[in-house]
């Protein structure tokens, strides 16, 4: 078997997920080279510091702090781009594209800011880019957008794709716990990172939704154009309040599109989901995405959406794909990348336009009259509320108010919002959650 | 364009399936050939009757009642097998892979009867086999445990595979209506074959069982050698007495593997599901597939498993990806097939040897004495009684006992049920389910 070929891979960064590939490439490696009829080499390892002590044991030999080095070499056929952050790793993956090498990247964050360029400088210079890492982790997704449902136009994709957030809200509604003391909960076990932000705000969440909009409907959404909303604002009682009308909260990813406009739309809100239906189910570190086709009706895909193991498991596949791509030729997997879904005219709606139902969530004076105000201000918004929760604020003197409407629309939501701030009686910036009316 | 290669496919069988086939195709054709760069034409089309009315129009011309010559025609490079049956089935495929063709299936009996010789001639002559559409049909759930977790060995696989006997299932939950009503209704509405057995038997999901086996384990597990029970005897009071211990039933195929033994077990049997768990959750006609990888931990797959779009969603798929192959080259998506899992020893575990928790059902004499008779049984038998719900049978002088039992094996619960049979005192065959102790 001496004189089988070698393919060369170059792992440029060895954090967390990192440190995964390492170690499960190294466990599977004798079977997959057995698999694919090749020796598959981790040649080079791009580091930080070469100094810093990890759990996983790489050679001395192999190590750079040169990660640019690393994707011009010639001898490495693969890149893996395991380094997070925009600026060095938009550098790796160009410079190795324009070689036409292959790119196996987890970096969502990369692809949403620069993935036009991306697949064009892959396209132009005969490279190839594999992102299933990028979304919903181990869940194998973009394979199944992409090939599995190849058949397919997508009237909707939606789903929970951030596992610190959906941990954060499952524990909030089981443990009946502010978010602040489970945020520091879940930082204090790796549940979320110390600068939890980019996830609880909802960017994790819309750079992922970017990606799924693209694969799906060939456009580039940028997350400046969506409705982006994020989880802090959510209180217990806002649980209590959506199980007594029959719903769980979820932070979710939407993408929409209609067929007769050919107008899309990407969002990303913490949303009101029927308690009967399966992602309401879905708790804790777990992602689920929903996928309705034209032809093959809604499917739906559940399993981790990050972490160590479930990540290496995505990025060991799009090796295994990228090694049978250099061995064999391009196969099914890569028509994507050549073609990519021709957006056929479709635009961004604007996102005022989006309809919906709505509850709101109102801190207001105790005293007669306000519900009367509140009321009002909805009716000249033609909001229709549909029900009234009225509860004890835990302000002193406040009574919190729950609305919920009929369908209407951002543009009324958001003028009634204002109007309400605007009450002298409105203690607090209202609570905004979306009814998603999203099953089949 | 005019010099463009055309890829040109045969259709075996132009029934539900293939009509779907020839719908969606015809109408992505265009599409599919811009991101493919090449013709794709339905060549020929084989059908029992010439003259048979159907929804679709089909050419006259391209019409066959000769199946096997379109198999053998050096016009044709990928073949449609959507006949059904093994036999015709079986000559078709196994010609058309000697001749290094490609050909796409949606046929499990046929897999399950004839996979070994399948493989072997297609990797001995150079062709191809595809298979997405014959397991959970428009779930793309082939592709996603042959590639995308192509990192994972699979400790269980286990799911609702079969949607005729979960339409079933569930309207007798929620309706609270006997299993023959049932039938009845789900055959006038086109959700059961007017030959029902296939299905509510359990063989239906014994061979779609086999089909993930030997994905998973590269071994070729016989419905024959399985536990296999289907659903016929299950009552409105077995989802009462479910229920009341916190349980669904849904019929499961189950596939496990001990890495340490090295033993498989593979078995098809009504389930009793934590209520709150997502598999217990998916109703009607739908399939949803729960895969633990010992990498990425456990991912589920729910979709429509049966009907014509959901197929022809499938087989689109198989016939883009041979496509590809044709054009491009293998790629990865063909690896699976040149060397499957290597099996590594493993070999099937004695069914009497599996492991598990069971639900016993009996109708019983209503006099004294009875469950102390039975519970001598049980403990001679080593069973540990668990729960016992006592009820009026629906026969006169007769009760209802249900039992539950701690940790067993099918050896012993055999034995206990030959010992509850020969009782005077017990007045039908007792009804066995198993509880389904699956989740993570």
């Amino acid at each position: 078997m001496s004189n089988r070929r070698t393919i060369n891979i170059g792992l440029c960064g060895l954090g967390t997920v990192g440190q995964g590939v390492w170690k499960h490439f190294g466990r599977l490696r004798a079977e997959l080279e057995a698999r694919l009829g090749a020796r598959i080499v981790i040649r080079r390892v791009a580091v930080r510091s070469l100094s810093k002590a990890r759990a996983v044991k790489v050679p001395r030999a192999k190590l750079t702090t040169d990660a640019l080095a690393l994707a011009t070499d010639p001898g490495i056929d693969i890149v893996c781009e395991l380094m997070g952050g925009t600026e060095a790793a938009r550098a790796v993956t160009l410079r190795a594209l324009r070689l036409g090498k292959v790119v196996v990247s987890a970096n969502k964050a990369l692809i949403c800011a620069h993935g036009a360029e991306i697949f064009a400088a892959a396209r132009r210079h005969g490279g190839h880019f594999l992102f299933e890492a990028s979304v919903a982790g181990g869940i194998p997704l973009i394979k199944a957008i992409r090939e599995g449902l190849v058949a397919n136009r997508f009237a909707r994709i939606y789903g929970i794709l951030n596992g610190t957030c959906n941990y954060i809200l499952t524990q909030m509604e089981d443990l009946d716990a502010p978010y602040a003391s489970v945020l520091e909960e879940a930082k204090r076990l790796g549940y979320a990172e110390a600068q939890e932000s980019l996830d609880v705000e909802g960017w994790d969440t819309a750079h992922k939704a970017s990606i799924l909009a693209w694969l799906a409907h060939g456009v580039w959404v940028r997350p400046e154009q969506m409705i982006v909303e994020g989880i802090e604002r959510i209180t217990p009682a806002d649980f209590k309040n959506a199980a007594s009308l029959g719903y769980g909260i979820k932070l979710l990813g939407i993408i929409t599109r209609d067929f007769e406009t050919d107008e899309i739309s990407v969002r990303v809100h913490p949303t009101l989901l029927p308690e009967g239906s399966v992602l309401a189910r879905v708790s804790g570190v777990f992602n689920a995405i929903s996928v309705s086709g034209d032809v093959v009706g809604t499917t739906v895909y559940i399993g981790r959406g990050a972490g160590q193991d479930a990540t290496a498991s995505a990025v060991i596949s799009d090796i295994t794909d990228a090694v049978a791509l250099l061995l064999h030729g391009k196969g099914a997997h890569f028509m994507g990348e050549e073609l990519p879904p021709a957006s056929r005219g479709a635009r961004m709606a604007p996102p005022e336009r989006i309809r919906g139902r709505y509850y709101v969530r109102l801190t207001v004076a105790d005293r007669p009259g306000v519900l009367a105000r509140v009321a009002t201000i909805m009716a000249r918004n033609r909001m229709s509320i549909a029900s009234v929760i009225q509860n004890p604020s835990e302000r002193p003197g406040s009574a919190s108010l729950v609305l919920t409407t009929h369908e209407s629309d951002e543009r009324s939501v958001r003028a009634a919002l204002r109007s309400l701030c605007a009450l002298g009686s409105v203690r607090e910036e209202p609570l905004l959650l979306r009814i998603g009316d999203l099953e089949d």
